[in-house]
């Protein structure tokens, strides 16, 4: 399967505390106000076997669960959203806004669990076939603001959990995967308030001419 | 990981009806007589996240579950499986005696969802790293015959549920698995009764000069 012609793809990427959410709502409406049709998806999850491998991934109680299984269940529920959801709203022609896709196996899974990114590269083309965002917006702040802004947000995930070391390498990661792909990523700086960090966001759709 | 030389490894395969269960009790006990410590366990399963991953995969409602998807699954559970009990095992000098394992994956989903080998080999490659039970018993049957055998067991699982087509795949698979590996793969006809099946099994337990 490939992004289909009339479709758009469009993923958010970033760490912790970077403020996707409340840009996705703003990029929705954004869109909405131009007349497209937005299908809203999350990862992991989206599809009601997607949300069943969500809980297991991040449920604390599964402390144990190792990088390559984690990896796997990712995938999983990566394959059945697009399936069920991604690949028919393209083929509809709609605009897909996806939080969070595949890169972010390459910044948690290849960066923070340290799997690296050949092997995530391996499962993403068994899976994926050559299916890519066709625009991925990589929300970075400093991993410190960003800890200190979902600190308040109550029970920590399996996830949230992790050290501060983990999250720099998933920083990293995605910074890398921005550098190896520019024709699709755009770096904003998330450190900055909605306002500022929307600005940049407004710019890069915009600027896009197949929106 | 590979499998310690202090170790064994065992696996049984085969379809559904099959009677691995009963043969599975005798080798056990064959095996303790012996003064072997065995390690039993199955797949999908055998740890805490596995049997997770067991539920999703067994329960009905997730018919719409796609090959990939059940692909990735299984080895997820499987990476877990050898992560937390297969590898401890061998490395402690144990015999392991496995309900299914990697080949399950290459007649299950390779052949009856169609896969093919070639997949299944990556995504195992990748998880498995070269790890091989030591030897694998296939419980051959003629698949009328075995689904006659688990006619009343009484609710069916996602698997016990496909067709006759399906069921032809994965025996196919199997046996097509077997000849790729002489080395380690006996095809037990599985078509007779208890004892005829386990003097075939007896047999090849007493000639394994390893054990």
């Amino acid at each position: 399967m490939t992004a289909d012609k009339n479709g758009f793809f469009i993923s958010l990427e970033g760490g912790e505390g970077a403020g996707k959410s409340t840009q996705n709502k703003r990029i929705v409406e954004w869109l909405q106000v131009r007349g497209k049709t937005v299908v809203e998806t999350r990862e992991p999850g989206g599809t009601p076997v997607s949300e069943q491998v969500r809980q297991l991934l991040l449920d604390t109680r599964n402390a144990g669960l190792n990088p390559t299984a984690e990896l796997l269940l990712m995938f999983a529920a990566r394959s059945q959203l697009v399936q069920e959801v991604i690949g028919p709203a393209l083929d509809a022609g709609h605009v897909v806004v996806c939080d969070r896709f595949a890169d972010a196996s390459f910044a948690y899974q290849g960066g923070g669990r340290e799997l690296g990114a050949a092997t995530v590269a391996q499962v993403e083309k068994i899976v994926l076939q050559g299916l890519r965002p066709d625009l991925t917006l990589l929300f970075d702040v400093p991993v410190e603001l960003g800890m200190r802004r979902v600190a308040g947000r109550g029970a920590a995930d399996r996830f949230e959990n992790e050290t501060l070391a983990f999250f720099e390498r998933v920083r990293n990661a995605y910074l890398e995967r921005a550098a190896a792909h520019p024709d699709r990523f755009h770096i904003i700086d998330a450190s900055g308030n909605e306002e500022q960090v929307w600005r940049q966001v407004e710019t890069i759709l915009e600027g896009e001419p197949r929106l």
